[in-house]
């Protein structure tokens, strides 16, 4: 089943649709090419948002869970995704550890977990699961519904203190799936000998939405050149706002003047293509995931609105972090539905692949809202068809494997993005 | 729906499966190491026959055609391992040439070239058809019934005569989907500027069965050590057995002794693993393709027998080439059977990935009988749950995906038995 698009105007996205099937060829010779020059991370998805006339990424997470919301038919593709990359950073590999995320109670990761074992061991690696030190301190044994059991320990450092693995286990790659918004642990400083998966810097505490989009803005620019359309149907404006003391309310008319800014650069684009809709945008701490911390604004005056500010401090942040400095981002409706229910595609890469994805369908939410909090409503559903070749004879907007190519292609976008925004972050680049 | 297993012997391959499942990592591994340090052929098939208690190769096409009889859920895998391929060989590609196989007026042959330019297409490849001058003196239209068409050229030396294309077409890529058994073209001969897959050499007028089983018999005798298996297990016995005159009878009595010397070995083999089938001999041109001339020989006393030894005269072979050497090889018996029909699987890969297979039945032949022979009651089926990755808690023998995942182990032996053979066939090393 694919999402129906409830938008009239969705004439600019099938005229996306056309151009990315017709320039198939030449995209997939593009990002070959730019695969050249960066390296992609080791896996990611992206949340996109698809509003009938404009198909935007709004976030690029480094640390994929939810490898069970995939269909079971993609894996193949994931471990063939992953030979290629392990081939590439460490082809002698052996072992490799996975660091989880501190969620380790929680069921549904915990079968995340099982299927990422799954596919590393099918890749050929002897794959155990090492914890934090702040997050376990002895062995556990997990038991799964489908009867495997996951056998989590704790990491410790090496002797001589130059490596990271295991009481009896000694691994040549360090899978993170632990996106560190805490900080970087102590344990995974200052480790040279071994390869940390994706790099340390990419974790929250250090990684910067702005960086991302900053550098999305190049590799949209290119695209939009390469296939003759505005960079604007896939990319969202955004401005970063610093500077900011919530408590104190520093910052307000900063930030009050810059969604002024926004929201007049984003009504002349809607004017230009005739959208109708009323444009919004989404204000969010420039560090941190997980959903938390993101506000719609409509108006400016929201922002000068005394009680409305206080819900845009931000403050829920992931693990308490304090905000100063925020993502001022064009919104991007999302007017795809599901028996009438709001979704979002996200879809999955590991290395530069493609390997499928899933909606969030969201009962409860807006067309204008973030889906990614958690709420009962929220239902994955994994891509039908995903793994069918595009149909160059199908309608614009007809065919699912088509929608999805495009997903993948846009999605590949802010992959590429991120490959830019890791090397520009890079604390070490010489060592890179 | 997965073949079952006429055999009452069948412990030892269930050991087999049980064996390569548990060494999965390991020998995922070693593969990963031996594509370091050789190149797999750009595509290939390879025909396996599961006799119960031993599983072997018995063909390995790197021509593959009948792409079509593949499920269309696995050509993203195909897709997937193209662009690595593409990558190694030619990042930069960005034109491709396919030059197809004699039968071009082959219906089923059509759907495959259709497959083949989708796939290449996805890659990102433009993407057109090449025939051999003596095919094709001008342009051809062949409508499919899926409504596509496909345009096939002839291919033209440039001006300068350093490089082969079409009319307004300049490739850099030549994709041999033709076995080259008439010879190699000499609109082929003399191309160094353009990249050529799989070489020529890999054309059956310059290949040869045995020195194909002679890479294989190393290559089984490596991995028998890693996983701990006799490698007879997936290594049939063969002899060469050259300067026969079919015409004159030279040869027929070293025929006949080098079949009692292999006869006696296997059944030795028979005995040590209490197998109560009758041993038998496939006695094969070493030279040549599409299952003509193979015989089936259960006693020397036939090759003496002169109305056999006319039928072991082999002048079915293809293209009317003359036979001189054969290969006398232990036959497999394929103890596979759909709805009582005899079915052999064939494991298709591009690079070094398998991409997926299907079981060729065929309702009129026996156990011990080449299936590849044209006939009424062959049927292609693609392999059911071919794209889901292996079950550890399954037993064995009961688990689609892990009956597949062994048989994509043997084939990739002999995918990498032929990468060992093209770099020792090759007649210009130096430009390899």
């Amino acid at each position: 089943m694919v999402p129906h698009l409830v938008t009239a105007l969705n004439g600019p996205l099938l005229e996306l649709e056309k151009k990315i099937l017709a320039a198939t060829p030449a995209i997939e010779r593009w990002f070959r090419l730019e695969w050249q020059e960066h390296t992609p991370p080791f896996y990611c998805w992206v949340d996109l948002r698809n509003a009938g006339f404009k198909l935007a990424p709004v976030d690029t997470n480094l640390f994929p869970g939810s490898f069970n919301y995939l269909a079971p038919e993609v894996l193949p593709l994931a471990v063939q995704a992953s030979m290629a990359a392990i081939e590439k950073y460490c082809p002698e590999a052996r072992n490799i550890v996975v660091v989880p995320e501190n969620c380790i109670d929680n069921p549904c990761y915990q079968k995340n977990l099982g299927i990422l074992v799954q596919i590393l061991r099918q890749v050929g690696l002897n794959v155990r699961l090492g914890a934090l030190p702040e997050q376990l301190d002895q062995d556990l044994h997990l038991d799964l519904p489908d009867g495997s059991t996951l056998h989590l320990e704790p990491l410790v450092r090496s002797p001589n203190g130059r490596r990271v693995g295991l009481k009896d286990f000694d691994p040549c790659t360090v899978l993170l799936n632990n996106d560190l918004s805490q900080g970087i642990p102590s344990i995974l400083e200052n480790l040279h000998e071994q390869t940390l998966l994706p790099p340390v810097h990419a974790g929250w505490s250090l990684r910067r939405k702005t960086n991302h989009f900053a550098a999305y803005d190049e590799v949209a620019k290119k695209f939009g050149k390469l296939i003759d359309v505005d960079p604007w149907m896939l990319n969202p404006y955004f401005i970063k706002c610093g500077q900011i003391n919530f408590q104190e309310r520093d910052g307000a008319d900063s930030l009050a003047a810059n969604v002024d800014t926004l929201l007049a650069k984003i009504r002349k684009k809607y004017r230009e293509y005739g959208i109708k809709e009323k444009p919004f945008i989404i204000v969010k701490a420039d560090v941190g995931t997980y959903g938390k911390g993101i506000i719609t604004v409509r108006d400016a005056k929201e922002i000068r609105d005394i009680e409305r500010y206080r819900d845009v401090k931000l403050s829920a942040i992931k693990d308490g972090h304090e905000v100063t400095d925020v993502i001022i981002q064009e919104g991007v409706y999302t007017f795809e539905r599901m028996n009438e229910a709001v979704t979002e595609p996200v879809v999955y890469m590991i290395d530069r692949f493609v390997i499928g994805g899933f909606y969030r369908v969201h009962a409860e939410r807006g067309s204008d809202e973030n889906l990614k909090a958690p709420g009962a409503g929220f239902v994955p559903l994994a891509f039908a068809q995903q793994h069918a070749i595009p149909d160059l004879r199908a309608q614009p907007g007809t065919a699912a494997p088509n929608r999805f190519y495009m997903y993948g292609v846009v999605a590949r976008l802010a992959l590429l993005a991120a490959s830019l925004e890791m090397e520009r972050t890079d604390p070490n680049p010489e060592i890179y």
